[in-house]
């Protein structure tokens, strides 16, 4: 059955005012589920866990503890790239990049209820927003950042306004949250840059106290989305 | 329902003679699915996708070749670690470690037509080929081996008769595959231990005639099977 073109997406759009990532190569000796719990406290909307170098077993037990933390809150838990991570675990979705899985690959091995996020890092890759198996776009690095390794070269405010412009055009109303060296000192910017939220890793993750942490980047997002009436 | 004891595996036994073990590291610039073609071509019974560096993307695109390349040879394919890429494929199951996924997880996902594998070390793992999710084992490193970086400590042609005695005691009639540094040179040997056939990666992969490799050593262990009057 064709849906009209005016609605793509019937579903609830993802709340990605606040993006806590929880890497376990920046945590140190704190279990993940713990920072991600005090991430949730202080108001992220929306987990991922990415593992890049943890055997599958133990990506598969952190993310169990982590929805076991979390569970009640609402906040959903996301798994970066591994789609067999996520349902073993029975996270709620994905988020994928460019070499990962295909979203449309993804939606159909997690159906219809998952969330699945897309990494879109350039121009060329903003029509890619299009797919209506991407429920929201992780848009950046927009600056530099020691956080990810292979990252791809950095946007800036500018950069990010354009292909943010990009994503509005290839998938209306779709929800566009930034990343990359973001904080307290620059998320008024993203979102003034006309993204709908931001996420962090160190910015929580490396903050001595990460509820507070997450509560002050929260109010930051929340006051600029107001002032830009978003 | 209960399964009869005597019959807890109703499947036909997965035919490990010959394993084929793909890893593009141990493949210079030749596609995955031009040597798989050639190990099968050659004789391989069972073929298993290993990729411990590339891109999830990549290594769907590598076994979807795969399963093209050797497509009405049923020689099932099977993926190393990666239920996700198993999954995306439509690869035949996986091969799972001990740091891998639990196999009852990996059947949950895959469904009871999927053949799932195990890597068993030593002893004390023995009792886990007990798993009903379990098609068959892997049973190594025999001997020391260049081609599996984090590899337990090699149990030798005695520790892999012993061990493999403890898998028949916990799982009777379930194929077992030796691994680790295995070659035309022992592969009798191993055999000779108990074990059912071999798993090999650069005895074919590194072969000059790769073809002629995995015939010659389909040989040796289709002998040393008749000689044990298994």
């Amino acid at each position: 059955m064709l849906q009209p073109e005016s609605s793509p997406r019937a579903r609830v759009p993802v709340d990605v005012r606040l993006n806590a990532i929880v890497d376990p190569a920046a945590l140190g000796a704190t279990p993940p589920a713990e920072a991600a719990l005090e991430a949730v406290r202080g108001g992220a909307t929306l987990l991922q866990y990415r593992d890049k170098s943890g055997s599958t077993r133990a990506m598969v037990s952190a993310v169990r503890a982590i929805l076991a933390a979390v569970r009640g809150t609402g906040v959903p838990v996301l798994v970066n790239d591994r789609l067999d991570v996520a349902l073993a675990a029975g996270a709620d979705g994905i988020h994928v990049g460019q070499d990962d899985l295909p979203a449309a690959d993804a939606r159909r091995l997690l159906g219809p209820e998952a969330i699945i996020g897309l990494s879109i890092t350039d121009a060329a890759e903003a029509d890619g927003a299009g797919d209506p198996a991407v429920d929201y776009v992780g848009l950046g690095p927009v600056f530099a950042t020691g956080s990810k390794a292979d990252a791809a070269d950095a946007l800036g405010l500018g950069g990010t306004e354009a292909v943010a412009r990009l994503i509005r055009a290839a998938a209306p109303g779709l929800p566009i949250v930034a990343i990359g060296g973001l904080g307290l000192a620059n998320a008024a910017d993203v979102i003034g840059a006309g993204t709908d939220g931001i996420a962090v890793i160190s910015a929580i993750l490396g903050a001595p106290d990460r509820r507070a942490a997450a509560a002050e980047l929260r109010r930051a997002v929340d006051r600029a989305l107001a002032e830009t009436g978003r």
